[in-house]
């Protein structure tokens, strides 16, 4: 965490000094703004701490509700989310309160006696297999607190305007300024009752599964009709179960259970499969009583029984699988920037049951909301807002189909299941998806191909950066390079150095010098004004131990000055070798080239482009078609800023 | 951390429902209290933290500031302080804002120029040598703020009253029920002026080294008369020197510095060595401008040096080597409980050279909290508040001793020393104080002798209980045991299990019936109708894997009911043997006997007992002197609570 640079920070340096309109926020919804978030759901208010960071634009978030979500559904969170929440601030504290799933039981029937269940098979979860950070069991509710509180403290002052439904919108002409009319209406509070309606350059519906975003724009869910049903609880219990504590699947001569204990140490959920719902059900099984429930609950768990104490909450929902045939408002073959986007359920649906939704929704806002930020700050082109339908509606896509297996996988009779491993040997050989890391984004404006991939093969093009310790030169510290990178908006270009010790020639220091130059892509895309590092945070990792890098004679643009002060900013500046606090060698462990490499990475952590150092034709090109100028070309040779 | 078993937790875990004395708490001071504490820094708001957590008892803090402490003076946070702050629930947070000490560096005078110094050790720091926590810097003010968060949200709902001055006290009568008269004036707020008294049980002067407190019981700092001066600075700067970021103590031919890098990433610290303070100074030495504290940081760093951009705070003083003569109102040969105590600087003053002064301030508090809570609670007799001094005294002593050595070695001139490597090897080799783990208690009636500690040789009786990682058998996840044992009042009473699994005849099951039986010490110690583990929380620890603990073969002890609901707590019962998540082995860690240990451990977190699980007549009489019996005597076979 860096601060006391633009002043002695004598509080909590989670606050960050107000800027823009977050200074004098008004409380009342204005008539006219720049984001208008529909809904305060996990996509919703993720990308409010977002543009929390974007103090120049006004945004606001409504929601029908009128306050806090006391008590939400979801609550798997995979790695992938954890370290969104890392660059968000709140990892530490969250990963304190949540449940850690450290395994993944199998149970089925015991073949002596198929009416009674037995434990087939252990697994350990993949959370710690695969990251730095575990894989968790929080309330949805907690996690809206924690990014309100993000996009409360940013520089924006972002906070929910409660109490206020989206009623319907037209986009009345895209060249114009705030070309969206949102009607809204006061459902909660003093103005209850009351109509009005709100300019926007551009909205965001983050309004769930039945969106009335999506309905406005003439978008629809396509996907199976099959609708499937679950009576999902969270309940206190007195039990004999063994794994009550631990998360299972149970598949059983009487049923099947999904079975996920919830933080705070007592409490646990479970998913009772109540099969596919006949077409003329006409949500006849939403009445399914709780006791019905226990009732089933108990026949699958036998010869262990749960005695209920309390039920935190309860229901019986359907659910088809089912994706949205356009994530924003532009009709297929119109070649025009979109105005509206659709996030989360209101786009995708599918079953809980491989925990997906919640994080697969804040990735969503994860890539919309520094897009957003670039083009309505001028920094990039509006067309960079077409890469979010390209870029998310696969993943829903991939989604789905993955839930759809598992599901079904696990919706299987005892009698189909052969091997009681099958299971397990697809949950752990599966994990790379479920942890968020299979996401890879196409080449487009803001990711290049894969022509120097080989350079760098753990950095795989169109993924999110995967990090590794690395010690900060200036303290001697070890540090997840990654970790670095906060949710500010900032792109990454991580310069790999090659051989050659700081001071003497190299091929990093004749890229640092061109990408310094006062006709430079940094320069050339940053505005003039602001910080060196505005746009571009620049970082270097040298191969040696941090004893041997001479921060003195490190390129300046590793070293840049911002701030009131000019001070330099000490913590860009790595070092690869183990030393007496890492073990590791982020070259060795994420296979990158001795002769050097440039990984930049844009501001939702996913891998933009892998160039060699010598490629800079190639980088400038790249930055050229991501960003648009911010300065007059410099003749050669003057003065830079 | 355990929650929603009270019913579900909808909001921050880390909010304690109020209770008792926390519901409806006035704003106004009351005329009688339990507890008056005057003073607000770390020895006061940790005791209020500590307080807030027996909500039965009316506790009110003074503190003649009128809000807030902006900027404190202290620092440096040992390990033990950082567990104690997970004690407190605030560790990860502290740790994330926090300056991680990797390294100490030595300079010295180069010998081919004495003029200019150069790096003569790189000393890795001990923090993670000796801990799982850290070496920090992180400001007082910081560290304020976090306990005065733990006492606000603790269910007595404690909070300073600001701008109230501690005028002097007069104790009555020490066996009345409040003999202690307060005399207090409101200094800031619309009471200015206002004078008033106050009735207290038992005061704490946590005020400082001007101590008030101290004056009106008559006590006195007895110690070196001699002043050392020292010019402190925070500063941020421009500079070529290297270590900057690194922890150093540079000793050159034109002085002495202690050189502290800050949290945030830009701030340092210097503390500038002004030398012995002439006896007929007059605080003349106080007048030292910041620009002449500025050119001596200068002279000393060349051939660096600093430009300083901006001074965030700075000072200059003296400061001696002090112990006062008692801690508590007790004068020698008086034999009678006391009823006013003296914490942190108001009884110990010394350099800042080694950074321990917050930190055993801290202690004190943490030594002191418990005690009062428990002896005004009735589970404890009066004569355990005695312990006080005689246990805080010793350390305060040895503090001193420390300190005036450590800062003696690092005041050499350079021609005399020898070896450059001397205090780089003391710095190491006496690391176990510094981390605040030396303290030993001496036996008292709340500290057992050494005749069994063979069987526990890591876990050395009067010493602060080590944590290691151990298997928690409900969910199979590896957790550092030391980390259940919250600051919640509670004593620990750790039971490491002899060979036999669950379900065996062995040794834990019969102790575990004898602790628990109707006339067992658990329940004559703990009040009718609380939980079975409000006073004494047990645990067990198996030698098994974890999976071969079968958690309803577990004696009853370890499986307590709890709360409301009468729900069994599952995280009392842990394994030893390493998992896929672990790979240490408590038993082997801590040397404990495989026939199986009993280790009973204070609120505070110190050992207090090791013994067999065969002596049960002797761990039976140390609870009977430690603790007041709160139940009549129960025939043997009447029916348990």
């Amino acid at each position: 965490m860096q601060f006391h640079h633009h002043g002695y920070v004598s509080g909590d340096p989670r606050v960050q000094p107000a800027a823009g309109t977050g200074v004098n926020r008004p409380d009342d919804l204005p008539g006219v703004v720049d984001v208008l978030i529909v809904g305060s759901g996990p996509a919703g208010m993720l990308l409010a701490a977002q543009m929390s960071q974007f103090p120049s634009l006004t945004t606001r978030v409504i929601e029908r509700r009128d306050g806090r979500l006391p008590l939400g559904q979801a609550d798997g969170i995979q790695p992938r989310s954890v370290e969104t929440f890392q660059a968000f601030g709140f990892a530490e504290r969250i990963m304190a309160e949540a449940y850690n799933i450290g395994w993944m039981n199998f149970w089925g029937p015991d073949p002596a006696d198929p009416s009674r269940i037995v434990r087939t098979a252990r697994t350990e979860d993949y959370g710690y297999k695969i990251s730095e950070y575990p894989h968790l069991i929080v309330n949805q509710a907690r996690v809206l607190d924690y990014f309100a509180e993000a996009a409360a403290l940013g520089p924006a002052r972002i906070a929910p305007d409660y109490g206020v439904e989206f009623v319907g919108l037209t986009v009345h002409d895209a060249d114009a300024g705030h070309p969206v009319e949102v009607r809204v209406r006061h459902v909660a509070g003093p103005r209850t009752g009351q109509e009005g309606s709100i300019r926007a350059r551009y909205v965001v519906g983050c309004d769930g599964a039945r969106s009335r975003v999506r309905e406005a724009i003439g978008r629809t869910h396509v996907g199976s009709a099959a609708q499937h049903a679950w009576g999902v609880m969270d309940v206190l219990v007195d039990t004999d179960f063994p794994d009550w504590r631990i998360k299972c699947a149970i598949s059983a001569e009487a049923g099947a259970i999904l079975h996920i204990p919830r933080e705070g140490g007592y409490l646990s959920r479970m998913y009772i499969d109540l099969g596919e719902v006949a077409a003329d059900d006409n949500h006849r099984v939403r009445e399914t009583p709780i006791q019905e429930i226990i009732r089933r609950a108990n026949a699958i768990l036998h010869p262990y029984s749960i005695d209920v104490k309390q039920v935190a909450w309860h229901s019986v929902y359907e659910v088809g699988h089912r994706v949205t045939d356009g994530f924003d408002d532009v009709a297929p073959g119109d070649d025009r920037d979109p105005r509206v986007f659709l996030t989360g359920d209101a786009c995708h649906t599918h079953s809980a049951k491989a925990g997906q939704g919640m994080n697969v929704s804040m990735q969503d806002g994860f890539n919309l909301g520094w897009k957003l930020g670039h083009v309505l700050t001028g920094l990039a082109p509006a067309s960079l807002l077409r890469t979010y339908d390209a870029e998310r509606k696969p993943v829903a896509q991939q989604l789905i189909d993955f839930d759809r297996e598992w599901s079904s996988l696990m919706a299987r009779k005892p009698a189909e299941i052969s091997d009681p491993q099958d299971l397990a040997t697809y949950y752990l050989g599966t994990a790379e998806f479920p942890s968020g890391f299979m996401t890879q984004y196409e080449p487009s404006q803001v990711v290049g191909d894969a022509t120097h991939q080989a350079l760098a093969e753990g950095f795989p093009v169109g993924k999110r950066f995967t990090s590794s310790e690395v010690v900060k030169v200036a303290d001697g510290n070890p540090v997840h390079l990654g970790h670095h990178a906060r949710a500010d908006g900032r792109w990454r270009i991580y310069a790999f150095a090659d051989r050659p010790a700081t001071g003497e020639q190299s091929a990093l220091a004749e890229w640092a010098e061109w990408l310094n130059a006062p006709d430079g892509p940094v320069r050339r895309h940053t505005p003039t004004g602001a910080d060196l590092d505005a746009v571009f945070d620049v970082k270097v990792i040298y191969q040696q131990p941090f004893e041997e890098v001479v921060l003195a004679a490190v390129p300046e643009v590793f070293r840049p000055r911002s701030g009131p002060l000019g001070l330099i900013d000490p913590e860009k500046v790595f070092a690869a070798a183990p030393s007496a606090w890492t073990r590791t060698d982020i070259f060795d462990e994420r296979g990158l080239s001795r002769d050097g490499v440039v990984v930049v990475v844009r501001p939702d952590q996913y891998v933009a482009a892998v160039l060699p150092l010598s490629a800079t034709a190639e980088l400038d090109a790249f930055l050229t078609g991501a960003f648009l100028p911010q300065r007059e070309p410099v003749a050669a040779g003057a003065a830079p800023r």
